[in-house]
């Protein structure tokens, strides 16, 4: 291992895009319930939409403008808008509820449970992600991710990339930024771990947002690693 | 199963007494230590007297007295003045630093692993202990606790048995607390639990404080559940 990953002792990871597959995942949600229904919508086109209204979702909550609330909760709000923007008509509340709850059911990219289990051995490994803690422990559970701790933004009330995510998530697991490898499929997320302390590595996923993907197909800084997947993660990392 | 457990998604857990067995594991660390650096000292009057400070710590926290502190450190401000107490004299720093760390060290009772594995089938399992992150992490780690989720004290900055480090457990888990079935060896544990509305189940651990224990022999209220240990608290609950 190379001197800056030297101090390492836990690897902490973005989820979403990251350890899983949310688009294909969603995709096949919304198209199995709206089928059920008997009702039609651009299955893709529906979750990239949802998945926009992310970033601004939390926007709000980062910049005061609304208490602290979890991601489950912000999801369940952009899905209301968005089934009155595509005109979907006829779902009921129980049936948003089990949609919303998709999001808890993501499936895991190939790579990454057997590059989760070599790293385990080696690292403690803990979520560092935007997600809520029970829709991470419930994803963990149906996709295997063997974690140590589930930490991130509703631990710190902060939604990446405000710094008390990072440093939240270091200090509960007792460890100087230093010692934390922040795993990313993002270069945002890995500047501003950088600019904490937080080691980097760059995972590229480069069908996250499906065909045509334009943004974070390459590293954009010199990150003190860039793999092809976990398990090359692993490899590099001696596991 | 009955009724009262039918909304049951979680078994949280006090960890020290109830999962691990802390004196039998802080006894035979002083002694290793100690034994090493040609020193003496009554290691099982040690550790009851380092437990002993366990509660008056947090109780200066709980109360006000100083601001949050997680309880790795708490433990190292006690062990510092029994060092004084006993006499105990040549002990480095780093001597002191890994004799602190045996809390990460402690061995479950022997029916808690096979236990836990099959309780996981049907149940998210959450620590909910005063223990910090790190320490939880590092146990589970050794002991190969297979916990879906580190929670109880630090994250809701609050020391069992004050209300928020129950309730932000379960809101964590995203859960009622009718939901969530806590499990302790302590009627005191049990008795906080139940009055914000968890479920409650008794394990007795007999030789927690080793021979001659007198308190938490049997359980006190009618607690939901009152089991032999963690196999029959699987049976119990059908797992």
């Amino acid at each position: 291992m190379s001197h800056p990953l030297s101090q390492v002792k836990a690897l902490t990871f973005d989820v979403f895009g990251t350890v899983v597959d949310w688009r294909s995942s969603i995709v096949r949600e919304v198209e199995t319930l709206l089928g059920e229904r008997g009702l039609r919508v651009d299955a893709a086109r529906f979750a990239d939409a949802w998945r926009g209204l992310y970033q601004p979702s939390m926007e709000r909550v980062r910049a005061g403008g609304r208490p602290w609330a979890r991601l489950d909760d912000l999801h369940r709000e952009s899905l209301r808008r968005l089934v009155a923007d595509f005109g979907v008509q006829g779902l009921t509340e129980a049936d948003l509820d089990h949609l919303n709850r998709a999001w808890h059911r993501l499936d895991p990219w190939p790579d990454v449970v057997p590059g989760l289990v070599r790293l385990r051995r080696r690292f403690i490994l803990a979520t560092l992600s935007n997600g809520n803690v029970a829709l991470l422990v419930n994803m963990a559970r149906r996709a295997g991710l063997p974690w140590d701790a589930i930490l991130g933004a509703e631990v710190a009330r902060a939604y990446k990339p405000q710094p008390e995510a990072y440093l939240v998530t270091a200090d509960l697991l007792g460890l100087e930024p230093a010692a934390c490898l922040m795993v990313a499929a993002h270069n945002g997320d890995l500047a501003a771990a950088r600019g904490l302390g937080f080691r980097t590595a760059f995972v590229p996923r480069p069908a996250e947002h499906g065909p045509g993907q334009t943004r974070d197909l390459r590293p954009q800084q010199d990150w003190d690693l860039v793999v092809e997947d976990f398990l090359d993660l692993a490899r590099r990392l001696d596991c």
